[in-house]
């Protein structure tokens, strides 16, 4: 069978390197090119050297490539750029027929001005908006699969929206009282050289950020609007946690009516007995991030309250894959009509 | 000038051993005794090498003696027992005159009932409770000074009642929306040897723990309800995090009237700008445990978001200091009339 | 093609656990039985919440199997098990015609007195000393192919054992002055529930312990002893710090002869040039544990400093996977003449 | 009695926030300046929020101030820059009759030629080497009180020449055949926001760094050969260990002569029996760097090993205490004639 020729640009960052790892595993793809303006030159074994036993990745070398060289080589392009960027190397690789997955923000909002309000910038390519697709396979399989330019979600939004939906579009919870508070490793900030990111500084170390209105509110919010058919506003605090991959969320919402007739485990069962990436704990077990480290599940438990008459929905994913990488290529296998799984279980 | 004689009872855990550390420390008293059955014979320094320059923890072993040989020796007693077994050493102590400080759940809850609930056996000297003050200074300072019999609050309970009292006093919020998350360095479980504890099974791991019911809702909850004068139900979920010290508690509050009128600053100030041990960050900084680890603070950060109409109130603490052992030694120092901050800045 | 019923007897320990990890991925075996008179009953999804997506870890019960019943399950039996207890397990399996991989300390020494010097008590099935092989491919690769009976190295051994053996064989350095500076995550201890090994008492603390006569040595210095053809005894420390996976060695060898005539590539290159799970890093760059965790590789890196004339090698492996578990697996590939690296990459 | 009035140059740092701590805990001492050219206008208290309830931490803000103006506010002052950069600040605040602590490399060796080997550049002020002072006062205590500029050791120098001092001063090991091993927290790294350094980076990660010629060694090197009177080279690898603080360092000696009379104990003891800060733990027990994080010990173990007739030394110490800030303290103390513990116990 023939592999399908596949691209990284900007393959320096944790979820460019975690690409690298998934895709050279892959048995249905090659990895034909990886950019980086630092590293050009550089193999990838030398700069990742627990990839060093890859014939692979002694062959390839990071390139400076632009985007036209890449989509000359490559039929499938994964974006792992800072936002706004991310949407000026769409464009031209879209125009020269490749397939693109971005795992940046930029094609995420659907509102132009929704993407500058929480971005801080115009948005480089409204144009472009109306034709991506929300990279969340539980909610948009079959519209990924003709997908040309697919927009990853978030790290937060997965571990959030993959729990919530069944509920909000059952209309179990009350939609205008949903509390989330998350915690995420220390790779979910990116590999960015900053002081606060330092051991030291994160280690022995638990502090909330980003309160009260994080970044991926946005795209929290436009999702769990669509599957309402009404506007939803959500409170969210993200902490930061001293271990190197992981989120666990946790949901507190309002049972909707009468809490005798709620039955979460109906729901989820439901909506999720036959995804596989999804892993139901029930309501006698509890998720931890490291049963999902290094993998693409999200474990979903919950609990029902009586004294509150609230639902607890708690969930776990590993940021860089279910949250990232692993998602894009989920998606990527959904696109080439390859078994979900590939390269992924 | 004559220094108190004091005795820890129960001293191998790590509050046990946090008192240890800031009574041999302390200027104006003597730590006389520490008791453990499995370590009596040992000196202080050969179970706890970080203090083996100490003088007192070389001379000082451990000792298996009973409640009388105790209040012989020492006027001041802490317990850092189990609960249950705190119960049983406090009856002969107090009645012996000795005045206690108990690091246990036994005598925070005033309803034997409740305890019943939270803790599944019977409370084992109930008629103790209607004289015991609930250890918490930023409150009870007053009762504090003459008490006879203190219980010094729980960690979790710490790290929520500071935050909420002034708001829940002046009816800033609406005390039936309210809901916690927190999360827990490892300590707070106790030198607990149990494989859940074990580092590798910590370390690289978030998970929640306790849900829905914690014990220590039964105390924060009747707390709040003496605040509010009505009965006071709340949301929390401890999570548990890789750190050994450190609690970060994040409450959100729907905002009770018009948010316009909602000063935080204002309340918080007003209640807390003279408590020696509060530490208000405003609406501008964060709380981070780091920056109260290994002493008796409490940082209080909060933010009003007002797209949802909610405070965001958050607080660090170290979850054996002023979370157990530094507060303990803080109503010791007010029992005492000694300078509240003495041996604790 | 048919594949191999394999079992784990003991599989509840952090070795148990990676070879069910390792053997459930595993191409070409089944993994028939998993013992535990501890967690009979369970499933392995129950216990191991990460394997929960494995549809066998759902079908399989930990059982109390004994000896016999297990080798009428399984052709191939590994066992997980306490020193002492393996051989007692050996014995009966190895009668039944099963063959066993065992990754105690049992069968690794072939002198009985030296094991009851190291082990602290007689041998329990000294009989069949003569017919094991010390599992370490990269020195009996042959041997272990008809083997019956395969004694798994230790971790530190593994990670002393491959860099120094072309050094010795090729007599390139002086085989009375070796010292070996080890540091090994916490796994390395197993599961014990023992407050030694608890988060709090790991977590920012490196220490070394077992000095100067760590029970490693038997098998290292009995391994060096046969490549040298002479008895060697070398200096080494090992020490405990806060990961969960991989231990870095450091070796420290006075160069034999004109240092001029040294060339370290040549020889590891010619030693090693070939193998599937040994990586040479060569004199320009360093190990990192966090290079190896979760594979079977070894890294290995050199230098030599001319001011003292000595070779400095320096090794990092993960002490479960290259370490244990899936040296074993390595093992049995070869002993059912399976691609080496099947299931291992 | 009057506070002597003291300065931080480059205060940013890890150990000048260390400085901070200690200095404004110091009960015969006054922080009247800080300098950072990047802080410059911040107070301390916003910088560093654990120092927030600090009346001085509040009052006092950043400097840029140059070293007239220094030397005008302060008659001691700490240098806590870069090295190259902490001479240049040394030439004009000696001549302005401040004296000075320079806890960078600047004034350690004493030969400008090894300097220049080791740090690659040309010694900035070689005229003032001779006048400076070695600031490890278990060796030049009395050199200390009277010293206008002193050179405050590294921190693995202070963990191996600390320990090996009374052995070669006694002649008791082979000072030819010394070999070390030394892991280290990330603080050791200072606040260098370099990738390396990132948590994901350090965290789940072991490492050797610097082999086999690490700057460290040219002081440790200088030392050990005044102290036996003849010129002495050893072997030394730093590892870096995913904790905040502390090393741990582990000596290897051949012992000269007979093992039988080598005798330790007697002559640690004898040579540190009295000393404030060195802890003996003896050979019954090992170090373990939790022991002595925060604080200025330095724990020191020892092994005699027959089966090789080798001496085993480990120490451990707070890389930023002992290893760097406190030691300085220390140092103060001595030249102001103050208790040799103030401020440290």
């Amino acid at each position: 069978m023939t592999k399908t020729k596949v691209a990284i640009v900007g393959a320096s960052g944790y979820t460019g390197e975690e690409l690298v790892r998934l895709l050279l595993a892959h048995p249905n793809v090659d990895l034909v090119a990886a950019t980086s303006r630092q590293l050009a030159g550089k193999t990838l074994a030398e700069v990742f050297p627990r990839f060093a036993h890859h014939k692979a990745a002694n062959a390839l070398k990071f390139s400076d490539s632009d985007a036209k060289q890449i989509a000359r080589e490559a039929g499938v392009v994964f974006l792992a750029l800072p936002h706004g960027l991310a949407a000026e190397f769409a464009k031209p690789l879209l125009a020269a027929g490749a397939r693109v997955l971005d795992l940046s923000a930029d094609f995420r909002i659907k509102d132009a001005s929704v993407y500058k309000e929480f971005y801080g910038h115009d948005h480089p390519a409204p144009d472009l908006l109306s034709q991506s697709v929300y990279g969340l396979p539980e909610i948009y399989r079959d519209r990924i699969r003709d997908a040309k330019l697919v927009a990853c979600p978030g790290c937060y939004p997965t571990s959030i929206l993959i729990p919530l939906r069944p509920l909000i579009r059952r209309k179990a919870i009350d939609r205008t009282r949903i509390l989330v508070a998350s915690m995420s490793g220390v790779t979910g900030a990116g590999r960015k050289v900053e002081a606060d990111y330092l051991f030291a500084e994160c280690n022995e170390s638990v502090r909330p950020y980003g309160v009260p209105k994080h970044r991926h509110l946005s795209e929290i919010e436009q999702e769990l609007s669509i599957l309402a058919e009404e506007k939803v506003v959500i409170q969210f605090t993200p902490h930061l946690v001293p271990v190197n991959r992981g989120i666990v969320t946790t949901i507190y919402a309002d049972i909707a009516g009468n809490v005798v007739k709620m039955d979460p485990a109906m729901l989820f069962n439901s909506a999720y007995g036959e995804e596989p990436f999804v892993r139901l704990l029930g309501d006698a077990r509890l998720p931890d991030t490291k049963n999902v480290a290094g993998t693409n599940f999200i474990d979903i438990a919950w609990k029902i309250d009586k004294r509150t008459n609230r639902l607890v929905v708690m969930s776990a994913i590993d940021n860089i894959v279910k949250g990232a990488s692993g998602q894009a290529v989920q998606c990527m296998n959904l696109m080439l009509g390859l078994p979900e799984t590939a390269g992924l279980i």
